[in-house]
């Protein structure tokens, strides 16, 4: 005999394939949306339905977006001059936080990986090539993540783009701020001592 | 200006108000549905209407349920001999998991909480004593949490039954299997030691 009622179960089994919602957490989550005013649980089922069917991709730099160009390219207060390359479109929240970068960004929709089948054409490099060859661009920062993958994506991605005149840099690694050093791992460590700044 | 296109905004903000999930958490579940299957995405928005549109309280035991009676309180094969008395409907979950207690349920909706406004008439402690007087029952277990509202309303719900010549229980506290006294509170730790038994 079922734990639950069948629409219960059903939510349940729904919340649990969002990443990082266990059966627990699943289990929380739909009952508080069965205790929840009707108006709560329905815009939540609006707002996933809404942004699914009103977003697509920025036909310049391929980030979701309800208007194209998106919010970034279409915006002239923007430094045109920068591009800033990541891996998935949620990778620009973290940028934007720190209200420190005004420039645009490209998003490559993945990170090369040979034994998943994901090579150059997977991503969208043409793309910004293309975007390259307007001649406005003075600076490509590749903000992959610092993971294998990542790096040699941005390996990849610097051979590709320093022959055509562009400035190609890495966003820095090291030691988080507020860490301690006993909590690094020796490569983050390494690359701490490498990244190290004059005082 | 806003870090998100409006519909990805939108959905934060709902995601947000579900229990537990913060501003980080909504924005990775949001970013999730986007890149997500079509398929997932409505598949979650239906379960939420569902689970609302499709859920009501059982009219004997007030579990959410599709059926009424519920699941428990239509079961032949369960003893309906004793009612295990729970706050809210997702704390049957646990208990039934134990796959220990074969008896009916009934919830309260809540706990006695004169400073919230919450008294016995906001309870479901009427249809409980309504329950009782058919004369099946012989054991009330009270399962409310082991909190200052939860342990009030048991004593409050003991000196009500009891007089009705029904047995009146209270589930054990103490020590959490697995745990290490080092890491009991002394409320805890004197609970257990009153619950102690023969070896």
């Amino acid at each position: 005999m079922p734990d639950f009622a069948e629409p219960i179960a059903n939510l349940v089994e729904q919340l649990k394939r969002l990443p990082g919602i266990g059966q627990k957490t699943a289990q929380r989550l739909a009952f508080h949306l069965l205790r929840a005013d009707r108006e709560e649980s329905e815009s939540l089922a609006a707002a996933i339905l809404a942004a699914k069917n009103n977003l697509r991709e920025c036909s310049i730099c391929n980030n979701v977006t309800d208007t194209d160009p998106c919010l970034y390219c279409r915006n002239p207060a923007r430094a045109h001059k920068s591009i800033c390359v990541v891996e998935e479109p949620h990778n620009i929240v973290p940028i934007e936080k720190t209200r420190g970068y005004n420039g645009l960004y490209h998003v490559l929709g993945g990170t090369l990986s040979p034994l998943n089948g994901i090579g150059p054409d997977q991503l969208k490099i043409k793309s910004l090539l293309e975007r390259l060859k307007k001649g406005t661009v003075e600076e490509i920062i590749i903000a992959t993540n610092p993971t294998t993958e990542g790096e040699a994506t941005a390996v990849y991605l610097s051979k590709l783009i320093k022959p055509l005149g562009v400035r190609v840099t890495r966003i820095g690694m090291g030691i988080p701020v507020g860490s301690d050093l006993e909590y690094a791992d020796e490569v983050t460590m390494s690359k701490a001592m490498e990244g190290r700044r004059e005082l």
